[in-house]
Formats: C-alpha cells, sequence, structure tokens
C-alpha cells in the first residue's frame, strides 16, 4: 500500500497538486510477489504524459503522483516462478504494469489494448493501490510487463525506448513501413518523431521531416539524417510534395489540419497518428480520392516492445537525450512544454537519490 | 464530337440545365477506333451520381448532360487491335473511360486513380468532347474500360455492379474483410449498402445492418440474409456493440458522426467509408485507443473489377433491382433522393428507345 505520510521503501519526486511542481517524497513498494521482478531504477525518460497528469489535465490525476512511464534499471530480487529475468539483468518497464492476461488483446500480447491494463503511474492496480511511476528508486512489477535490455545498451538511451520508442515503433511495422526505398514523412520533431526518422532511416525509408520550427532544420538532416526538412506553413513547398508519400507518422501534439498532410499521400497511402489533437476534422475526398488510410495506435504490445528493443539494439538506434538529475525535473518539465529539449529528457535516477 | 444541335448517330436523355430535368436528346459517339469496343447498351444503372451532376451540385456541370455509369450491353463491333473482347459479348463499362495508361497507378491496374482518368459522363476526354453516360442506346470505349459479363449472368442485374458493387467490393478486399466468422458492420442500406452485405454473407461474414430506418428491418434480415438490424440512434443498442466489430462498411449518404460507429470496431478493427458527407470529424481517441483505422476508397481498378464480377457470377451474387424505362427516370431520380428504392434502379434502354 502507498504510504501518503511521508515514509516507506521507496525514495521518488512527486507532484502534490495541480501546479504540478514535483518534490521529494517517500512511499512503499509492495514486496516481490512470485510471479514478480523488482529493479533498481537507474534512469527514467521524461514524457508529455507527465507534465498532463501532475498538472491534472485529464481530471483524474491521484495525488501525490510519482509520475515516470520509461523506465531501466538493474533486477534486484526476483520472484520465485520468474522464468525471464534473474538478478542482474537490465530490464526496462513502459507504460503499464497490469492487465487482465486473459482476454482477446492479452493472448494476442496486445495488453496496451486490454480493458483492464494499469498504467504504470496513476493506475488503480489490482490489489487497489495507486500506481507510482519511475520518477523513484525502485519498482515491482510482473515479468509480464518487464523487458530485456540487451547487454551494451546503455541503460540511459533505453529509456525513452520503453514509451516514446515503441509508440511509433508499433504503427510503423504494423502498416508495413519497413520497405527500404519507400518514402516516409514524419510530422513534429519532439521526442517521438526524432524516433521516428530513426526508425524510418533503419528501414531504409527516404524520410521527410515536417516541422512548424526552422530551427530544427540542421539537426534533423545532419543528426537525424533526414533527406528533406519543409517548414509546414510553407504552402508552396507543401503543394510541391502532394501525392508523393508512401507513409506519414503524425507526432505533433498540438491541433493541425489533416487535409494538407493527407495530400501528400500517394494512392494508397497510410497516415500513422500517435498524436491527440483535441478533435480531428478533414474532408472525405481527402481519403477517398487516394484510397488513402488514416489510422491511430497507442504504444505497443509486450511483443512488439521487446521486438523494437531488439531491433534498436541490432541497429544500433539510440535516442537522442538530455540526462538530468532529479532536482532539475520543474525546470524540465517547463523546457519540455515550450518543446525546448533534443529530444528527450532522461533523469538519472542512480545518482539524484545518492 | 457530341453534336449540341439534337441528331446524330446515338438516341439518349439529357438534362439540360440544374433543375436535372432528362428529356429525349440525339448527339454524335465516335466511329469505332483500333482499340475500341462498341457496344449496344441494353441496362445502365441510376446511381446517385446521376442526380449530382445532372443538378450541378458540384458546380462542374456541362450541358447537355447524359449521366449513366453502371453500362452493360452487347459488343456489336471491335477495332483491328481489340483482343479481349468479340461481337456477340456481354460487357460492362463503369464509371471512367480513359486514363494515361502509363502512370504509377495505371501501371497497377488503378486507372481510378489516374489523375488523368476520364469519367463516363460529364468528363473532358483526350479528345476534348465531353463524355456522356449510360442514358443512351450505345458507346465506344477503348477496350481496357470495358468488361466481360459471364454468361447466365442477367444484363440487367449485372449493370449495378459497375459502380456500387465495384465500391464496396474493392475497399471490402484491401482490407481483408473476406475472413469467414469474422463481423461486419454496414451503415446504410442504399445500392451500396445492400451490396456490401451481399458481399460480406458471401465471404461468411457476421454482417449488422445499422439504418436510420425501422422500414428496413425485415428485408435486412429476410431478403439480404443480415444477421442483425440496428437503428443507430438507439444509444443503447449502440453501446452493447462497442468493440465488437471487426470491419465497417460505411456507405450512409448523409452527415453523420463517426465517434459513436468507430467504437463499435474492436482493437484493430477497420471502417472503410465509400460515402462523402460534408466533413469528417473524430476524436484521436476513437483511432488511438483502439489502434483502429478510417480508409478511404473510390471504385475500383479494372483488375479489381473484372474480379469482383466473376466473382458475383461464381457466387450467384446479384444486386437487388427495379427495373424502369427511361420515361420514368425524372420519377425514379426523385425517388432516388427520397431513398424510395429497393435498392437500384435499372433502366432498361433495349426497350426504352424501339
Amino acid at each position: 500500500m502507498a504510504s501518503e505520510s511521508g515514509d516507506g521503501n521507496c525514495d521518488a519526486w512527486a507532484a502534490r497538486d495541480p501546479s504540478g511542481v514535483l518534490s521529494p517524497y517517500k512511499f512503499n513498494r509492495r514486496a516481490v510477489q512470485s510471479g514478480d521482478v523488482s529493479l533498481k531504477i537507474t534512469h527514467c525518460g521524461v514524457c508529455y504524459a507527465d507534465v498532463a497528469w501532475t498538472q491534472n489535465r485529464h481530471n483524474d490525476s491521484k495525488y501525490p503522483l510519482v509520475p515516470g512511464h520509461e523506465i531501466t534499471g538493474v533486477v534486484t530480487e526476483v520472484g520465485s516462478d520468474v522464468k525471464g529475468f534473474k538478478v542482474g539483468d537490465h530490464v526496462g518497464v513502459g507504460t503499464y504494469v497490469n492487465s487482465c492476461r486473459d482476454c482477446e488483446n492479452c493472448n494476442s500480447s496486445l495488453d496496451n489494448h486490454c480493458p483492464k491494463s494499469v498504467y504504470t503511474f496513476n493506475g488503480i492496480d489490482t490489489d487497489g493501490t495507486i500506481t507510482k511511476g519511475g520518477y523513484s528508486t525502485h519498482i515491482v512489477v510482473h515479468e509480464r510487463y518487464c523487458f530485456k535490455i540487451p547487454d551494451g545498451y546503455p541503460l540511459a538511451k533505453a529509456a525513452p525506448l520503453l514509451c516514446a520508442g515503441i509508440t511509433v515503433y508499433t504503427p510503423m511495422m504494423r502498416h508495413n513501413m519497413n520497405q527500404p526505398g519507400k518514402s516516409l514523412g514524419v510530422i513534429g520533431l519532439g521526442g517521438l518523431g526524432h524516433m521516428a526518422v530513426k526508425f524510418g532511416k533503419a528501414f531504409g525509408l527516404k524520410v521527410t521531416v515536417f516541422s512548424t520550427s526552422e530551427s530544427k532544420r540542421d539537426e534533423a538532416i545532419s543528426v537525424l539524417r533526414a533527406d528533406n526538412f519543409v517548414i509546414s506553413s510553407n504552402t508552396q513547398q507543401m503543394e510541391s510534395l502532394q501525392n508523393s508519400l508512401h507513409f506519414i507518422v503524425d507526432t505533433a501534439s498540438g491541433d493541425h489540419p489533416f487535409d494538407p498532410y493527407l495530400s501528400l499521400l500517394k494512392v494508397g497511402g497510410v497516415m500513422a497518428i500517435v498524436c491527440f489533437p483535441s478533435e480531428i476534422k478533414l474532408h472525405p475526398a481527402s481519403l477517398n480520392l487516394g484510397a488513402r488510410t488514416l489510422s491511430g495506435s497507442l504504444v505497443g504490445g509486450t511483443k512488439d516492445i521487446q521486438e523494437m528493443v531488439n531491433f534498436c539494439a541490432a541497429n544500433k538506434i539510440y535516442p537522442e537525450i538530455e540526462i538530468i538529475k532529479i532536482d532539475y525535473i520543474n525546470e524540465a518539465l517547463t523546457r519540455l512544454v515550450n518543446r525546448d529539449v533534443k529530444y528527450r529528457f532522461v533523469i538519472d535516477i542512480e545518482n539524484s537519490f545518492k
């Protein structure tokens, strides 16, 4: 049971109210059960979800709230029935830590779509506790929600794979975007977008980045190796690309029009959205005239997460990160809101709580 | 060259202005060229497009306008280079009669998506003439846009396959809806919707019809053999079906909400639209939370049309039609606007111009 009194076996930082300001906090994690893995958290990525829920933007925040769902660390204890992990393994935990394990979705390794799936923080677990995330020194999870980080892959860089990475990898694989020579548009160049560019290049795609900010051009081309960079407000450039792309991954966080992007797709093209604008509006002709597809996605299933991590290790795909200590987190969240990060903050948990 | 003077080699009915009222008209069809087939038209289906363009609803109607793009008939003459057809063959012509024949789309038999494709009526053909449709006694087309109607398949019943049939068959095949045992929702029960139900049953799907009209229930179940019939305004019934369907084909002609239908799809489900509401509005969660897909479509390619006609013949799939003479066409178009037809008017051209 999480303690609200400020003592317990786990050090953390929590938000106490919708101001979203985080400060030190102590609570109890459960003891390791037969199927559980306990890990000492070394790193935790900072996702936009951390902002949304610390500030109660969805009106369901349960304080004190410990955010963080891009967790990596080292196994310190395993339950008697655990088969996949041993003490010392490098592992990751993503956006969910429980599910019913017996529905149509769970039976297809799509626990992320289980109606009873439990988010890593601010969720209500099956024992009634409110889940607490990775801005903390350790976590106990059933091994089903734990993923192996291959030897040699830096735990700091692995953290953003668990949400940003899988969020774009899943729709890219589902819509067969791994076809060398085809063309991909990536809308938005934040934590998710920069991973979509990296996967696109690894798949052998010709990648065009669409951004609102000219300041991102140089890095997009030189660091991320995008083939093309377009300012989305440049109508002429946008029109010159009509009917030219096989795929688009839309990671833009704010409200934006859809028709101009759909018109860039070739016949049969697919636009995968991983964004949550307040509404999607489009003209049916944008889909019908080109037999185009608009498709949604939400993180990824357990099988896909492990596959994605292995793919990143095999292909040396590493997120671009800025490592911070936990006492910088309030500034970091402000900078994240202002899109002032290249491209993901990762908290060095191990060295923050010494 | 079409004659505007009222004489020529082809009898027809044409609209003269946006009133959309049709009356007798004569014009010239071109002589058969080396790649052409000439057919004596026996039947022509009445599509909602005929209403839209006779009444200039898209502000691009060119009068006199001869509608009709669900054409069947008998070959009377073939050009010297024609390989696929001979005099006496039963054939059909659909919604397009020309294309560039050399672009990425044409080379994939997707002439329907060629930027230079020419619609069967009210289009501007490569020789500059305004195309005139199937409310006429004969038509001359390149054999590429002509399809074989198998022996024994009634030409009257074959006519609606050329637009209504292919319009729903194409997205159903593209999204792999031909999986026995899976579930399909069909929104709207007009010319397109009733064909989607028939294809769904032929594919072995469990079919639920969504309609605004209780009056369609009995026929949907007894004649079309749908498994379930739901009045879409019945919130309770709609909610009971959440996350239950693998596929939806949306043929509803008017404006309608999308979120309530998307919520009926299972994880990974596909909603194929073949409708043209004035706008599509939806919440991103409707796509993201279930990894759902919204996809457009526009009639079908040349290869798919022949495949679909053959499939209908092999599986004894016949559109439900009401046969009329051409002098009833103005009443028929009014009834079509009022949705008062089960389920497609087909003009008996052969016996209308004697």
